[in-house]
């Protein structure tokens, strides 16, 4: 196909298709003209790919390790996947706080994956991430107890296997770019589900209403009341 | 304690403990002068909800909401946890997209709901949030599958029943209180854990290192053959 049509296609306006080409994060398509060329699915593919970074708030720079590495994986493919997710946010600059000194061992984080018995690499930026995030919890006087650790650990588990298990492995660059998109792209979904989750299991637990329907809650085939 | 003394204990600074006093979302302390006053725990815990509310980047307006609502949360629990937590971001305007008018009717979170079974309030912010996560989905050629839906669905609710059954009920303040902090603290918490949980599991399956070392995996007690 011509470029105007890759454009319609991916709804990418005409002249962000060639900035993407300029900057490299499309591939060049072939050249059937001094002028012209023709591209084909793995454009349309690869633009899929860059639109969704680039609307997760992505800068250019992280945008092309990922596309470098789905491109060319290397040997090991856990170690490209390891450096695909590290370039999606939050960066380590990003989760500076007025302690980070005194947490640079990652204390927090260590105790909750010993516990949970999880291998990690130190030098993975999730880890910095998830002592910023128990840290954020102690100074608002929460602590995770280990009840919460556990339950979240078991069912964090369940669907960090099943995400693996559904990586498609007919290619490894596939194999890298379905892990990114799936890291960058499920976490706004899984934390919406929560919270509509939060939602349906108050209705039951704490309305107050004698009017089931002053919960506001809506589900086509059953009464709040008769699901509890 | 003064509030020099209460900037202190909680490593507010004072100019900001000042400035949450001008602006209420921090109620006064007790006169003991002209010039001074005396503040307590109630004022220490409200200093943390502020931070930790500020430190998630909400905009002061939001935090007042979620803070009237601690303050009174009134007569129905259920409708002031749900006002609470429509004060947190994501919020719908930062949620705009190209396709949001053909969306207003958020027909995928609906199917996706309504195969869970779960009730749901279409008003809630969470629902027009996860409609956006799942155009993003599509947009970017993925699609969530069954399956996918059914096993995050299940694990999902397991950690919200969790959330609900912690949640302290000594007051109907501390409730809304805690349900606000866990809904915003627990987010970034789950997120990290879900990479780490990949980055344990895939370790084990994509590794392909003869050196396990090479991995750049750490484990106190285990060797990472081992917990194949």
């Amino acid at each position: 196909m011509r470029i105007s049509e890759l454009a319609a296609r991916t709804g990418v306006p005409l002249a962000t298709v060639k900035y993407y080409l300029r900057e490299e994060l499309l591939m060049p398509g072939r050249a059937t003209s001094a002028t012209q060329a023709q591209y084909d699915d793995a454009h349309v593919r690869r633009l899929g790919l860059v639109r969704a970074l680039a609307g997760q708030g992505l800068p250019l720079d992280k945008i092309k390790v990922v596309v470098a590495l789905v491109e060319d994986p290397g040997e090991d493919l856990f170690v490209a996947l390891g450096k695909a997710v590290m370039a999606l946010p939050p960066y380590p600059g990003s989760l500076s706080g007025a302690d980070d000194s005194a947490d640079a061992e990652y204390p927090r984080t260590r105790a909750l994956l010993e516990r949970l018995g999880q291998l990690y690499d130190p030098r993975f930026t999730a880890v910095a991430q998830l002592e910023r995030a128990l840290a954020a919890l102690d100074s608002a006087g929460l602590t995770m107890s280990d009840r919460r650790i556990d339950v979240y650990g078991e069912h964090i588990r369940g669907i960090a296997d099943l995400d693996v298990d559904l990586l498609p492995t007919t290619s490894r660059q596939e194999t890298v770019e379905a892990a990114v998109l799936g890291t960058a792209l499920y976490e706004p979904v899984l934390a919406a589900m929560r919270r509509l989750a939060h939602q349906h299991r108050a209705a039951r637990t704490f309305s107050t209403a004698a009017d089931p329907g002053s919960s506001g809650c809506t589900q086509p085939d059953r009464h709040p009341q008769e699901t509890q």
